[in-house]
This record gives structure tokens, sequence and C-alpha cells, in this order.
């Protein structure tokens, strides 16, 4: 299908995730916004392997995939939580909510070994995202003023969760309310999850929007008024720091030097409170392809190496305000946080 | 050729531009590292399309270019030295080098409307340029100590320049002098130049490197000890704000924050005191298809908008140093460029 069949899909929104009962299908989002293909995933070692090479991506829908592979392994397997467990905790470690969503699968299961419930469970996960991502929304569109311009990285919409989406859905619903004069979206190296997939989504939505390269949102800041910067996040420290796709931690500084303020969206399954600061977070690092190659051409000298870390830390003190369903977090602290969460 | 033939040209470094007498070859750098391609440039018409098109890129290398150009012209045409002046001058708006050469080749024909003696300034600009790297090399290197961790931007080496390169002239010198452990080199969109041209004489030269995203060299700062970024530029302000490709401010706020130090590299004829400050210095801005696909291949949405500004400026107060060939103007203001520059 073309990148021009996809209007005729609108107004219905494309779902990112849809579970068939007795499989999941995922949109490949690697191939977006050129191509609309879905992957027939039957076992957690499919949902794994797609988690893994970013088939699916965005810390929610990554949570409420491994959570339907769950279900597809205890099928399977009635015996194996622990091995279902660790095979697709370890296929990104960085995301929170896919631990979140494994452990909430695994006390399930282990409460009360039933087929039938642990997928009521799964449906519940990923229909309680989307509740969850409506009411951020209405938060996050709450502290934006009128006729805003704002800044976003990667993607946090619709496809990155299980519907309307963190840090674009703010953006989304800040629009409805006739606040958001402009976005401005990063492509969001190496990935380019902005240029394909967040301005495939406000393309969609018909938001006034452009396309930045990574390293010119600064530059940006100084030209003109920019009012937030809002972002998703990957996990979130008990103090508040924040790690989030890699460039993140960039726009934060550049944010802070141009007194635009700093959103950080995410729902509270995103918050590790085992990790008492952003130093405790894991991050992961990706192979020198990434960097090297285009979709398989060579665009560095073979051989060459490269340092290919997909997220970094936003320590707290840049951050002005996180957005959870439950409340803002404004000027994040141990004590903010805990408020809020309870 | 392909990209295994080009380590057969080592270790006699391959040459970006070479005057024939006739003509201007020009090493078309858009296809490198996979391919070694030099254009026939037989008129000055060939060679402002060069420029625009980005075959030929880096502010001296432009310079040089542009003189050539001017030898072309007159010849062709030797009442046609404005046309020649304003055509060149039209392909790159904010490389001062381009103007100051133009304007040198210009000053001495309407001097001295000679055809060989014409021919000779433009060798002998493109010979200065090589002596000025050497010596900005040996200043730089000498501000950076043991043991160094450095990052770097863009291409400024060799391939920019009459050879040897500014900033990376720098490391290239630091490194003979054993001062440099490591190099980062940003990837550098959307043209890749880091990871094109960057990545490919620092492999020739053996040393040692690894590739960043633009967005990774702020995490970088905070993970490791980062000693130095070093640049180049393509337009300095009276006052010292330098006008470099976009992503150098960023990479300048970030490494304040950081304590890591800050050096510019470039030749004198890169400041243009007709600008009192970096406010003065137009920016040029390009079309949104150099973010929006990838050697033709679409990466956004199609008819998706970009703003594609090709450099920033970073003020004065967050340079360290600007070496060029005549000294090092340690943190920049007026009085120390003019001290430095006489």
């Amino acid at each position: 299908m073309s990148a021009v069949d996809l209007s005729a899909v609108r107004p219905e929104p494309v779902k990112p995730l849809i579970w068939e009962g007795d499989h999941l299908r995922l949109l490949d989002q690697r191939v977006l916004p050129g191509e609309l293909r879905y992957l027939r995933c039957e076992s957690a070692g499919d949902i794994a392997d797609a988690i893994h090479g970013m088939a699916v991506r965005g810390a929610p829908a990554i949570g409420i995939a491994a959570a339907y592979g769950m279900v597809l392994a205890l099928r399977a397997d009635p015996d194996g939580v622990q091995r279902a467990f660790d095979l697709l905790a370890a296929s990104r470690p960085t995301a929170v909510n896919l631990r979140w969503a494994l452990e909430r699968m695994r006390g399930l299961w282990l409460e009360r070994p039933d087929l039938a419930a642990l997928e009521a469970e799964a449906v519940k996960i990923h229909d309680e995202d989307l509740a969850q991502n409506l009411k951020m929304g209405a938060f996050g569109a709450a502290l934006i003023g009128s006729n805003a311009s704002v800044i976003t990285h990667c993607n946090t919409g619709a496809l990155a969760t299980g519907g309307h989406g963190t840090a674009l859905g703010v953006i989304r619903s800040a629009y409805a309310l006739n606040r958001i004069a402009r976005v401005y979206n990063t492509e969001t190296r190496p990935w380019l999850q902005g240029a394909r997939l967040t301005a495939w989504e406000l393309q969609q939505e018909g938001i006034p929007a452009k396309l930045i390269a990574d390293g010119a949102a600064a530059h940006l800041m100084s030209r003109e008024q920019i009012d937030w910067v809002i972002v998703g996040a990957d996990r979130i420290a008990e103090n508040g720091d924040t790690a989030n796709k890699i460039g993140t931690y960039a726009l934060a500084v550049a944010a802070r030097r141009h007194g635009v303020k700093f959103m950080v969206v995410a729902p509270s399954g995103t918050f590790d409170l085992r990790c008492r600061s952003g130093a405790d977070i894991p991050i992961e690092e990706r192979g020198a392809a990434e960097l090297t190659e285009f979709r398989g051409v060579p665009i560095a000298p073979q051989g060459y190496d490269a340092f290919n870390p997909v997220f970094d830390v936003t320590p707290a003190e840049l951050i002005d305000a996180i957005v959870c369903e439950s409340g803002v977090i404004a000027r994040p602290s141990r004590e903010a946080v805990r408020a809020v969460l309870g």
C-alpha cells in the first residue's frame, strides 16, 4: 500500500497494535510512512523480536505488546512464566513500561493462573493506556497558553501508545483547544521517528508543523519565540530525572538557556522508583550500523566505529513539569513525585 | 571507483580542487565516501553550480574554487568582472571566504587586468590556504593538553580547504604531537558531512574516532570527560560571534554546561568586520527536501514542510578561543579580535 493510499484510512486512525484473540497484529513502524504493513506475531518470541527490531517502539506500545506476549507464552507453556518474562524484558532494556507491564502480568498469573483472566488483563493494560493518554492530554494542554509554538522530539503519538499519545497527545489536545500555533518536530536521528512517524501523525491531523534537524532546535530557539519543548519518557527516576530518546537532553539544555519551558508527558508506569536518580537508569546502546548505514546503504566509510546510545537522561532541574495521568508534577523532586504518585 | 579502491590513493592525500590551467577539477563531495568522482568545471557558471549544488563545500574550499572561477570568467569575457563576481557571490550567501576571495580577485583585475597575473593570484590563494592551515594547526594544537578527547562537527579537513584543514587540521596537528586520545565526530545532518567526509579523513589517518548522532553530543559530555569541541567557521563577526554549520550552537551550549572548552579554527579571511555581531550575519536556508528525502527516497510524508537553516550563530561568550593564522584570540571580544587581526 502506498503513502497515498494511507489517506483513505482517515478519519479512523491507524492502530499500531491489534489483538486478534490468537495473535497480535503489529504495524511495522520501520517502513512508515512509505508503507502500511502489519506483522503477525503468534508467539512471545515473535513479539520480543518485533520489540528488539523496533517494528514496534514507544515505551507504552512496547509495554502493551509485551503484555500480549505473556498471553501467547502462557497459552503455549503454562509453566514458563519466568522464561517468558525474561525473554520479553530483555528485548529493550531502558523502557520501564515494558517491565511494569510484564510484572503486572506475571503477578496476576502467579496469583491466579487463568488464561482468560490473563488475556483480559492485557486488553485492560491496552485500554487503560488510551484513557491515561486522554487524561494527560487534558492536564498538559491546561499548562499551555494561547498561540503557542512548541518543539517535540521522537514519536510519542498514537503510534507509540495505545492511542492519542503522550507528548503528542498533549499537543493534540492543546491544538483541539486552539492553543497551538505551530509545531516543530525534530527528525530524531538515527531512527527518524520524528521525520517518519510524528510528521505523518501531524499531517493527518492538519496541525501546522515543520520538520527540523535535531541540531537546529537550539538555533530555532535563538531566532523565534518557542514556548514549550514537549517530550515523552522511557523511564523516570524517583527524583524526576528522565530517560528519553537520545537528543532530549540537548533540547533541555538549550531550552533552559532560552527560557523555553520543558514538559515530560508519561504515564505513571514510566516511573521506576527503584532508581534514585538518572545515574541508576541503564542506557541502551545499539550497533554502529544504525549510524553508518541508511537502509542498508553505507553513509560512512566501511568499518567506521560509532557511539550509539539510544537514550539520554535529562536531570529533573531542567524539567518544568512532568505530566502523568494522576496529575502534574511541577518542578520535579522526590517530594513532588511522591505527592502526585501517592 | 569503489570505497575499497580509495585506500590505494594513500598516503598521497586526495585533493578536492585541482587546477589544470584551463579548467578546474572538483572532487564531487556529494558521492563520497562511496565514490571518487571529479567534476570538470570549464566556466564560472560550472563553478557556481558546483558551489550551490554542494559538490564543493567548506568555506575555504569554496573561496578557492571561486577564485579559479574568476579566472575562467575573465578569460571568456574580460569586461565581465562584476557579472562574474555577482554570479559566484550568489552561490552560497553565508561563507565569507567566498566574498573575500572574489573581492581580492576583482581588486587585482581592476588594478591590473592581466590574465596571467589573475591566474597566479588564484593559485596563490590556494597555496596560502594550506600554509595558513598548517599555522593554525600548530597554534590550535598548542592549546590542547595530553590524552585529550575532542568532538568535531561537520567537515573542516583537507576536503573543505586547500589542504590539512582548519578544525580537523588542528586535530591532525595535535594527533601528530600525541595529544589526542580519541575523536568523536558528529554525523552533521542533513548533509552528513561528518559521517561521509570527516569519518573518511580520520579513518585514512588512523586517528581513533567514533561517529555520533548530532543529538548525542550533550549526552556524551555528561558521561565522559571531553576536553574540547573544535569547529570551523563560515563567517565571524567583529565581536567574535561565529556562524558555522547548523548544530554548532547546540554543541556550544552543551559544552558550556559541562565545562568543555570550545575552539573555532578559521583563517582571517573568515572575519567579516562589517558585521558588528552575529545578528548581522545572513543565515542561508535551503529547501525542505534536504530533510524530507534521503538521496531522492522520501523519509517524511509527501508535502511535509521543513525549516532548514544551514548555519547557526554561536555567540562569542561561548567560545574559548578563535584560532587563525595570525594567532589565537582567547575569550573573543571586539578588542581581542582587533588585537590579533591588526
